[in-house]
This record gives structure tokens, sequence and C-alpha cells, in this order.
């Protein structure tokens, strides 16, 4: 059996029994029923990831960056040049990237990963290199990655996971750096979730009309050569993932899988983290019951991934960064949600009178 | 020259030059330009109120929980008991209340304020008793405060404010605790904004069809009593907060009036820190300028009172608690955006390719 197969077949789905004990324990805290609203809900989602109430907190949190390049590039979809893939891991490595400065506010560990970058990187503190090729195909013309290459990038991500969790994390955070990856992701969403390109794809890291016409065209054309103007069928999660998803995409799919196995929560980033969700979900449905939703992007597909998930993000700023900022801005209301589950006074013992029904 | 007035004309308008520095900080950072959405905005508007570009780091925090009582909760207007105000004290010094989890969660410290409770506290640890009086009078038969109650209350706002960054606070956080008091946050909110008592007037920590009704009419009272059925004219906005107020919220006014004055920034929490807010935007337009709007609460007045303000809430998770809950939760996004101006490297220092344009 695999890593991958056996890491399928390790996700459980979420406990039910620990989820009404945490929702009957939140009704028993010093605050009015209902009144965290939306961070209730987190807590009593961790508590049916992790098959206890209270959950533990899950801190301290690691941040993997998964760093890929995309043939796609070639075709005109973004005003970056492809180089800034490996100018950014530098960037993280020597620490002066956003994705730095909001791990250092949030105390989490910062991780890159090299899954698939174009060029040859050099060694540096935090870097894992973990090449599974120089970057993908075009996937507007194939498939992006061979099946075995998907494997490897989704292997890869399970092992970074559980590597990250044998160092002491206690949550995972999803990050990414990939010029042109957005255009991968909306192919994604457009494959798995069946909604047309124009309104999965949206302006990435910021590009004009026309530029932003001529990506939907590209996405369009993907799913047109790897699926022949069908969507598809069910059960084909792998090779969708291949055909037209990236290494980074495919190596986060991997990691949301092996923190799922593992029982530790992870957070979400962005677009590409949601789609790459997406292709996780569709290989191990339960997968989903493990993740939290860090928070929205500005880019439209996401709404959608996050819909079909039916996951509902936490911070909604309108970042359009990726690099696992967002997921970074949502450790701590997590955290707090948790927290609250163990550090709250119940009625009784703090000797508050409850509300008169 | 009284305290207050001293405090309302120390404060400063946003130094629009900090602020263009800040633009362009943040356009040379290693992100695409305005890809950190609202956060870019939080950083702008802290350089603007410090003066000075970047602006410091705001941290550490202090919350500070202003508690008192509320004479028009003998009209029926929450399912809670009055007590409950003098029980919550309690948990909060006992460290058992959920904005104590918060707080620790952030890294902030907590101080209670007695600045009207009904009954008589005792000492203890983080409560200070800086009592105005034992509760307002009912505000739906007359004003709720004397002339003098609400500026002792404003100006014990101002004094726990300076007491707090003499401690070495850098960020303050506004607090409340009292029952019934989303009544006379409905009560300010219409006084001040203009807007209807059904619009301003919410289900506070959760009432049924028929208590929401009678508190709408309550409301619509108090406006009648203390205004003859027109609204109060501008400038007289410590009239408007003596009427209609708590001792709460003129503590807080007076607590936002302080930081601001000092050039400290103040998180506010919800819909009783948005009415206050008002209050304080009545004495001191420029007031505005030294706030963010920790996030907006389930409470339909809140959303009337930011937009007047002008101020976007960085958290949205339809929470409904109060004592200073949803301001904690924004402090790490508050921090993570003004890290970014001192930490995040600059195209030029790390060698990264700019867009192409």
């Amino acid at each position: 059996m695999s890593l991958l197969d056996e890491t399928i077949a390790a996700v459980r789905p979420a406990d039910r029994s620990a989820m009404a004990d945490a929702r009957a324990h939140q009704d028993r805290l010093t605050k009015p029923r209902g009144s965290l609203g939306v961070l209730e809900d987190v807590a009593v989602r961790l508590a049916g990831a992790a098959g206890v109430s209270p959950p533990p907190l899950p801190a301290p949190a690691a941040l993997a960056i998964f760093a890929a390049d995309h043939g796609v590039h070639a075709r005109g979809v973004s005003p970056w040049p492809q180089e800034v893939t490996t100018q950014m891991v530098a960037n993280f490595t020597g620490r002066g990237a956003v994705a730095n400065a909001f791990a250092t506010q949030v105390g989490a560990t910062v991780t890159v990963v090299d899954v698939g970058v174009a060029t040859d990187l050099p060694e540096a503190p935090g870097l894992l290199i973990r090449k599974v090729a120089y970057g993908t195909a075009d996937l507007s013309r194939g498939p992006a990655m061979t099946a075995e290459q998907a494997v490897a990038a989704l292997e890869t991500g399970i092992s970074v996971a559980a590597q990250l969790i044998a160092s002491g994390a206690r949550c995972l955070i999803t990050g990414d750096m990939g010029i042109a990856n957005t255009t991968a992701s909306a192919a994604l969403i457009s494959a798995f979730t069946g909604q047309d390109p124009a309104a999965t794809t949206g302006r990435g890291t910021g590009i004009d009309d026309a530029t932003h016409n001529h990506k939907i065209a590209i996405v369009r054309e993907a799913l047109d050569a790897n699926f022949d103007g069908t969507l598809p069928a069910e059960g084909e999660a792998l090779r969708t993932l291949a055909a037209v998803g990236g290494l980074e995409h495919a190596a986060i799919a991997g990691f949301i899988l092996g923190a799922a196995a593992t029982g530790v929560p992870v957070i979400l980033d962005g677009v590409i983290a949601g789609s790459a969700a997406l292709a996780a979900a569709a290989l191990a449905p339960s997968v989903v019951d493990h993740c939290v939703a860090g928070h929205r992007s500005a880019e439209p597909g996401h709404r959608i991934a996050l819909d079909h998930l039916g996951l509902r993000p936490l911070v909604d700023l309108e970042l359009r960064l990726g690099e696992g900022t967002g997921g970074l801005l949502a450790h701590p209301l997590v955290c707090a949600a948790v927290r609250v589950m163990h550090e709250v006074a119940t009625f009784d013992s703090a000797g508050v009178t409850d509300k008169q029904s």
C-alpha cells in the first residue's frame, strides 16, 4: 500500500459525539448561548476532528510554503516574470516576506518546500528541496503532470506534514508560491465544481481586463485539452489534479491529507489551498472535517471552492497575496475559539445567574 | 480648563504626510500592490494617527472593561437579571470570562473599571473602583445622567487611558459590561445618526420577538422623553450622551478621547463602543482617525454606527458578546498590518523583480 493510499485510508470523519459534547459545553459557559457566533462552530469542528471535547489547543502552528513553477506561464497569464518564484523563495528564507512577518506575529514556524521550482535552488535555512520536476507542463495543451508526478508531489506534502507534526506542530497552515498558480487553481475549481472558467478565474495578483479575458480563455483551453469538453467523472480525482493542477497544489492536497490522517487541524489559506482542498476532498471526503478556512481571498474562484467544501472563512479582508498569509491571520482566531473551551468558567462554577427563559 | 476640555483640545487629526509616506512604503514592499487589502489601509491609518511612517507596533495592548448598570433595566428590556453585571465583574477579576481567555491569547492585560455598578463591589486584583453613581436613571423617562455625571464618567475613561499608557500599553481596547446596555447604545445611535429605533435596536444577548418590539418602543420613548421628538442639535454631544447613554458609554467615550489625545491607537469592540465612539466623535471629530473598528457585531445598530463613523470592521464573525471580545480578536490583525511595514523587504532590498506594467 502506498503512502498516499495509507494516508487516505487513515482519514477519519468527524466524531459526532465529541461535537455534541463540545456544543453542550459551549452552552454552559458564562456567555449568552451562541454569542461567539462562528467561533463556536470552529471549536465544535475541531472537537470533531480531534475526537475529544475540548479539543487540544491548536498551537504551536507551522506554515509550509510549497513553491513550484507552471508551464502555463508561457501563455502570458501573469504580469510577473517566472523567476519571481525563485526570488520569493529566497525572500522567504531570508525572512523578508509578508508571510514571515505574519508568522512572527502569530508565533508560527515557516518551512519552504521546493516541490517544483524551475531552477535549482541553493540550500538555505528552512528550505526543503523536494523537487518533483522543474515546473509543470503547459496545462492548456495537455496534462500538467504525469500521474507519477502528481503522486510524488502529494506524498511530498504528506511527508512534510508528518515532519512538522513530529517537530511539535499542533496546527498546520498551508502556503504557496508559484507565479501563474491562480490559473491552475481556476482550472481545478472548474474541473471539480463544474463552474464555468469565467466564474472561477480571477485577476490573481493584479491583471488588466485584456489579460483577465485571455486567462479565462486559457483555462477553458485547459479543460478542453484535458477533458474533451466534458467534466471529469467522480473518482477521477488524481487524473484531474495531474491534468490541470500545479505541483504545489498537489503537495498542498497531500499536506492537508497528512494533517487530517494524524488528527491535526489544518488552516487553509486562499484560492490555491481551496483548489487543492477540492482535490484532497475528492480523494478522501472526510478530510474537510479537519480543515478550517482561514480566509476568503479576493479571487472569485475561492468563494466557489469554499462553498463546494462547505467551509466558512474566518478572515475576509480582501487579501490576494497567498504565501499562507490569510491562514496565518486566522490562527489566533482559531486558538481563541478553542481556548474558550479550556479556560472560561461555567455559570455554575462562576456563580453567574443564567438568562431567564 | 477641565481634563475633558484639555483632552478634546489635544486630539489631532491624522497626519496626511505620514499617511502618504506609509502608502508609498507599502507599494515598495515585496508583494503585489494592494494585495493586503484592508490591512494596508489599517497600517496607513495608524501612520496617520501616530504622525510617523511606519507607525509604532501597537503592542502590548490593554483592555479596559467599563462596567455599569442601567435604570432602564427595570423596563424589562433584557432577559438577564441586573445582578449579572456584578457577577460578571467577579468573573472578569477571577479570569473566568471569554474576554480573559481572548486576552491571554493575544497577550493583552485586562483592567475592569466599576464606573457605575449598582452594588458596592469588593476589592479585587485588576479592578478599579471609580464609581460615578449606582447605575443610571431610567433613560425612557428622562435623562439617564446629569451633565456632571456624564463628565465624571468621561474623565474616568480619560484617566484610565492615561494610566494604562503610563504602564506601557501601546494599544487600547474598549470593553464593556452592563446588563441592558444595548438599549442605551440603540438610543445613542438613533440620537447621533437620526436613524429610527427600529433600525438601531437589536436583540442584544438574545431576546424574543415580543421583547425586541418592547425594546424598540422603550428606545422610542427615550428619544421622545429627552429630545421632545426632535433630534438633538449638533453641538449637543454632552447633553445627548447624558440623556440616553450609560455610565460605561460615557467612560468608553472618554477612554477613546484619552487614547487619541496621547496618539495611542484604540481598537473599538462592538455596538457599545460604536455608540460611545459616536459621542466621542461628536465631542472631537478627529478622534475617529485614531480608532480601528475591531469587529462588527450581530447588532444592527453597530453597522449604522460604523457607517456613520466611516470605519470598516476587521472581524465579522457574528459575535454578540461584548466585554471587548471582538476588539481583542482584532489586535493580532492590527499588529500584523503594522509589522509588515517594519519587517518586509522591498523589491530593491530583496532583489525581487517587480511586476511588468
